[in-house]
């Protein structure tokens, strides 16, 4: 029979999980928004921030109750402190969602990113989603095979993240200043978000193995 | 007398002042390498981040055994979860460093910042010192008056943050696209490393009062 504690821990995957899923949707709004420069879905990313944000705040509440009432040890305590972890992390890439769809509001009516850039954004966006579906896999499963697959993912970006600066810095590049700026601050922040879905998954190996790398 | 588990707990206190002082100095020599294209200083830079790196792991697991050993409750709790956030923002002020550090090297024997702009990084390094004096002595004081100076401390580094983007943006900029990207980028991790100085000193709020925001 499952106990109460048992299911506390379950019920702080549940919210990890749903809070994971928010930080993806905000991703694929912020996309599309800087991909169409679509200002009400750039809005909305901004306004649906504060619910992750407070997500974090309640998740953390929930584990350090479990800390205070319980006292787990060994794989349960890592459970825990992977929680607090976890849930920094996803805060993170809902404000990296929120610089996105800044760029994108700053620049309306004109588009942030040029034409023939945008299907590298939009390939960046696919792989980052795809990164925190696999993510949200691995705290539901504790698979740690998917886990490895992201470190693969996380290639995939970093490959597009540089490929945006071969562009930038071509000697035919002839949008200014100001838009390779954007588009290098754009690229830092997808490869960021990317970078926090590998977290998730690490954090999943720490709470399963106790090896921290 | 004192206990062997409040012993336990000034050592992690310790070791946390000693790795945000490992940053900060991270950023002494990142910001001096910056400004006079120093190579040999940014590779010490780069060649010392691991250092904060393991300090990380081994203040984690130091904490992790207290919670496995002591169980703590109310502000000991509170200090353990407060500490595992604090190593996260050190870690990564480290790496914000690093960033820094490779962008000099990257333009060696070229300055990355050109000379009228280095003033302003310059103002930026020393913010960013100051913030991280702070954040210390909130580390070790508990005093969360101090805690509230770096909230106007991180004002003053929004302020020379934006300020880049002026010069970078005025149509009299001549320095092309490259240097542009380089100074967007700087200005973004100084900015994201006073970010982590105000959160320190947040974790510290946290820890005295129980309150998150």
């Amino acid at each position: 029979m499952r106990d109460a504690y048992r299911e506390q821990l379950d019920a702080v995957t549940g919210r990890l999980i749903g809070m994971a899923r928010k930080a993806n949707e905000q991703m694929r709004w912020a996309t599309s928004a800087l991909l169409t420069a679509d200002l009400a879905l750039a809005e909305k990313v901004v306004e649906a921030d504060p619910s992750i944000n407070r997500d974090q705040l309640e998740i953390d509440e929930m584990t350090i109750e479990v800390m205070a009432t319980q006292s787990p040890v060994a794989g349960d305590l890592r459970f825990t402190t992977s929680s607090l972890r976890t849930t920094a992390d996803i805060e993170r890439m809902g404000d990296l969602t929120v610089h996105i769809a800044k760029i994108t509001r700053m620049r309306y009516p004109d588009h942030a990113v040029p034409e023939d850039l945008r299907s590298t954004f939009a390939a960046m966006g696919r792989t980052a989603e795809n990164m925190v579906d696999k993510a949200v896999g691995v705290l539901r499963s504790h698979d740690l095979a998917a886990a490895a697959e992201l470190a693969r993912d996380d290639n995939e970006m970093d490959r597009l993240h540089r490929s945006l600066f071969l562009v930038l810095f071509d000697e035919n590049w002839d949008r200014g200043v100001e838009a390779a700026v954007d588009i290098a601050l754009l690229g830092r922040y997808y490869e960021r978000f990317a970078d926090h879905a590998v977290e998730i998954a690490a954090n999943v190996r720490y709470l399963v193995t106790g090896e921290v790398r």
